[in-house]
């Protein structure tokens, strides 16, 4: 009875929101906080899901779902998604349940469809994940679901070997994760699955293939989430009004943000720059940006109290994802003391914010084989900071 | 013994600071905050100068100054700067006293000795200056001075006829107050004589001249001065480290800049935009111009803390001129009730901020005959904004 833990980090944007809508460079790295998946397999031909975060609990039995015949390319997913089976697999869940409940089960049931073995279609499987990701704030909580859901069922069943070695084993993580994204949200642009499945940083332009950025260095942030609840839709069509009433102001604007990422990534090929000039450097970008999209409009009163807060303590912020609220990003340098931190985490927490210190530029997906199995009920209740520091995972890098 | 009042505006920039020192252009208006001048002529020989703004009072013997012969291009002044006079002038001035004050009679006395006649030269005159325009926060408050005293001394040695009647008078107090600023400044860049000559608004890029901004409408802004001091140089030469480091970023930065006066241009040129549209757009634009300066590093907390208050009524503001403290522009829309606008200046001057509320786009340069010569000690007592309402003044418009 096989039992593995997945992890897979969330990402954040660092540079270039909304210009990436109009065909600009974007940058984004992967996240220090992270979602576990436990898998293992059963022997009565039950799957069962225990999703927390989406208040999932959930059993199906195995037989009822149709198993795919192997397809060209195997076992890297077909191009084009079983638009059959996603309505087939529809009867399996509570569609009038909050909509992410139905979408990760029937992107859990999709992938099994796909990847089972006999031996574990006969024999069933539990699932279980948890996150110390916020859900819905821009974090890329979903890819991370995705991408341990695809690591784990392909490691289960045999698709995987090492996920350190080799380009062929994070396509095939990365392709399955997308598949699960599409399952969840329609089109999604492919961006956090693949920061979530290869860690580290890249950057990413519409319709082009999303690129490592080569040499990035893991960088320490504090993550405030303002709560104030914004809409990515709304953010976009804002600038897109202000795009068409000023395109000959809008447009250097968004140039100006596509040679922020550029200039990121000539930083981190900068082999002779120390490591608190690069930090600097970066922190001026990162001001930039904020600036250029605060002129875009797309900043909020919560974003700009986060940005007054922590530059009076010496440090720069903006806001990563959408904007119009939603999460900010703080650059803590090297030099920078616990006791500062833990004074801006206080002003920030004081104005009603949540504040999560993390890393950016962390491993990818990572997977690990169990010497013996555990109980769905020990994983539910396991402090997650013990699995941040398990040793023996198998991790993208 | 002939009076006149002379009476010229400050000026504000209104988008394209610092984006000029780059070559581009920018976009300055003539402020309802204006400097007034009485002069008139005397018959004991002596020129009295009473400029309380700048605490000076002081008498010379009208034949100790020495007189210019006339010179090429008469009335016009010559186009080199005459530093042997200068030299000689110095004497005449407590050089130990504060600039403002040495630098303002050095002016009066330099184009006295040009322009004075026969008559003017062997009877003396007195000057008097009073300003509702605050000394040194950006507002072109020297440049008022200059035009005044310009005017002042053209009109009465007999050199200007009507200001409304072309371009021939427009250009000789223009040049004559460009004069005066090159003994006060050193180096200015004509900008602020012209704008306060001509009024309305102009645009201007460096190295060449300084166009009328047509079918320009006046607009009422609040203005508000943080009191915070600020060194225009040390603005300037941040970004210039900024667009040293980053020239791929910032470049474009000052190219969308530039366009924010081009766009402005356009707004005032439709002839089918309604002036409630009008207003709507040149706030979108004072909004951006404001967020790409924050990005360029020269806003600062006390004009974040103006946006934020204006905003929060619905009101556009941006920091004019060079930033890092200084003045805020809020465009006060036709459709903004008196009731709120006292509303945003009470949480302004609760910050201790100075708010004034004023016209941009005004008239220029004006000069007034007067029916009977006043006392000194009557104008220096004077309510000024009695003479904003006085009826005959012959304005540069």
């Amino acid at each position: 009875m096989p039992s593995y833990y997945t992890s897979a980090p969330g990402k954040v944007i660092l540079f270039g929101e909304h210009a990436v809508v109009y065909g600009k460079v974007a940058t984004a790295g992967s996240l220090g906080l992270r979602s576990y998946t436990l898998v293992q397999t059963r022997t009565d031909g039950t799957i069962e899901a225990n999703l927390p975060d989406v208040q999932l609990v959930r059993t199906w039995k195995s037989s009822d779902i149709p198993r795919q015949a192997r397809w060209e390319g195997y076992p890297f997913p077909p191009a084009a998604m079983n638009t059959d089976l996603l309505d087939h697999l529809a009867q399996f869940v509570d569609l009038a349940a909050h909509r992410n409940q139905s979408q990760a089960a029937i992107a859990l049931l999709y992938l099994h469809a796909y990847l089972a073995t006999d031996d574990t279609a006969t024999q069933g499987f539990d699932l279980s994940v948890r996150s110390n990701l916020p859900v819905g704030a821009g974090l890329g909580s979903s890819a991370s679901y995705s991408v341990c859901l695809a690591t784990a069922l392909l490691k289960m069943n045999g698709h995987l070997s090492s996920l350190s070695t080799g380009a062929e084993q994070r396509e095939l993580v990365n392709q399955w994760a997308f598949q699960a994204e599409k399952v969840i949200h329609g089109n999604p642009s492919g961006i956090d699955n693949t920061v979530s499945t290869l860690g580290g940083a890249v950057m990413f332009k519409k319709g082009e293939k999303i690129e490592p950025l080569p040499g990035f260095q893991s960088l320490r942030f504090l993550l405030t989430n303002t709560r104030v609840p914004r809409s990515t839709q709304v953010q976009v069509a804002n600038v897109r009004k202000l795009q068409e009433k000023f395109p000959s102001v809008v447009n250097p604007m968004l140039d100006a943000i596509q040679e922020i990422s550029i200039s990121c990534k000539e930083l981190f090929g900068q082999d002779d720059l120390e490591r608190a000039q690069l930090l600097s450097r970066f922190g001026e970008l990162v001001d930039v940006n904020h600036g250029l999209l605060a002129a875009l409009g797309v900043s909020h009163p919560a974003l700009e109290k986060v940005r007054e807060i922590s530059s009076k303590m010496g440090l720069k912020s903006k806001l990563t994802g959408a904007g119009g609220g939603g999460c900010a990003l703080t650059l803590i340098r090297d030099d920078v003391t616990p006791e500062t931190v833990a004074a801006v985490k206080q002003l920030l927490e004081a104005e009603g914010f949540q504040c999560l210190e993390t890393q950016v530029g962390g491993p990818g997906a990572g997977v690990q084989t169990l010497e013996a199995p555990k109980t769905i009920a020990e994983f539910l209740t396991l402090d997650l900071t013990s699995l941040e520091v398990t040793p023996n995972w198998d991790y993208m890098v």
